[in-house]
């Protein structure tokens, strides 16, 4: 199976539904967006839907949940109105338990619903990724290729969506995934910075920006490798947990 | 200064002029159109003017300049009624010698075109990647930032551009540029390739292609770093060698 990673906004912004149908999407927000969608998942949230704009999240809430919270950030933090910004750390279980999420952010929840016409759509981050390759390696994939989809930063690559797409890359290299040359760079990427992820996320553009407004505890939340065993598929615009066999009842 | 790498084919179709002015633009489009430029010029070719189109090289010859040759590529191989198609082992100096060449190629043109707005653009590529660096270390630069373009392929990351890219940082690493996100994933791909770059441009998504069509010799001719010691800059749509000082009279 043919392994292509799409490393820029750029190439997100022209990805042609065409060519992913039958594709297999794993989306990539490490800072922050799919890291926080996987805590309010792993603590409980029922279902995250991803939105473009705040209007649009009003909207959602407005006429179809109306129990349901809205979170995002732009320009890093909380959208006015809003209930939580895009801290993963604000996502515990007795705000999140049994809700309804509506999230919109700058990157990630764009690259998600670009992704929304492919056949499987995952949204997945450092702190699942163990359990989002075994996933993959299971077999239960989609027979088109698989799309490792790096959200960025405003309109630039950013590191820690590679160093994620690299991550994956590197497990799945034995099991018959044939990467593309922008994989190949991933894998370089990780493989460089393996040993200490965290001073690569602290040092990239995304963990500068948020040390300097007070949010580096997200980065190092963010940055630890598969703390988290929940797999969180997107189905008809709502992000949910799969089946969560082998939950170690990790507490984010 | 900043040094921005410039990934896909998608960014470039989507620079913005305005960035550019006060720039500095390294272009790369290693397999195969910048080191084709390189060898034409370094082997006394006079002046090339990369076009977009077959139509657009044959106007620019009927028009302005009937002595040139025209040279390029689709899909690969050499244009119909074109004088050379886009391999650097053709531009020998019984041909190009004190000749104008009007060439066009898949991604290459294109991005040296998309960059025609910035302060300076420089084609680069292995083959002449310590020249560039001290070029670019000397001093003679635009105030602006330092952008290293990879033409890529198709639509596609291309890794020996992102490799000539992160060798070029890798070199201006204690000048005081600092490296964006993509530039910092780019020096690591060059780091886990450059006791064998032969090796990884002949398993890259162009060098399969390019042994595929008999072309293998190519990939070995560009792979080769420093072979050159021209520095190359396109001024009002026309590339020319810069001062030649230091030449050792390599034959390419």
């Amino acid at each position: 199976m043919e392994v292509r990673t799409i490393l820029t906004p750029a190439e997100i912004a022209s990805l042609p539904g065409s060519d992913l149908r039958g594709a297999t999407c794993v989306v990539f927000d490490v800072l922050r967006a799919t890291s926080t969608i996987l805590a309010a998942l792993a603590n409980g949230a029922r279902a995250i839907f991803p939105m473009l704009t705040a209007e649009e999240a009003f909207a959602l809430r407005e006429t179809a949940y109306p129990g349901a919270l809205l979170g995002g950030e732009r320009g890093g933090v909380r959208i006015d109105g809003f209930d939580l910004g895009n801290s993963p750390r604000e996502y515990v279980p007795g705000v999140v338990s049994a809700r309804d999420i509506i999230i919109t952010t700058t990157n990630g929840t764009v690259a998600l619903r670009a992704c929304a016409g492919a056949g499987r759509v995952l949204a997945a981050a450092l702190v699942n990724i163990d359990a989002t390759a075994e996933f993959l390696r299971s077999g239960t994939r989609e027979p088109g290729p698989l799309w490792l989809v790096c959200a960025g930063t405003g309109r630039d690559f950013a590191l820690e969506d590679g160093l994620a797409a690299g991550a994956l890359a590197t497990r799945l290299e034995d099991a018959g995934f044939r990467p593309d040359d922008a994989t190949r760079a991933m894998t370089a990427l990780y493989e460089r910075h393996r040993r200490d992820l965290a001073a690569a996320l602290l040092d990239s553009a995304n963990g500068q920006r948020l040390v300097g407004i007070g949010l580096g505890e997200d980065v190092t939340w963010c940055v630890r490798e598969s703390v988290l065993c929940e797999v969180a598929v997107m189905e008809k615009g709502a992000i949910r947990l799969l089946g969560v066999a082998g939950r170690q009842g990790a507490e984010p």
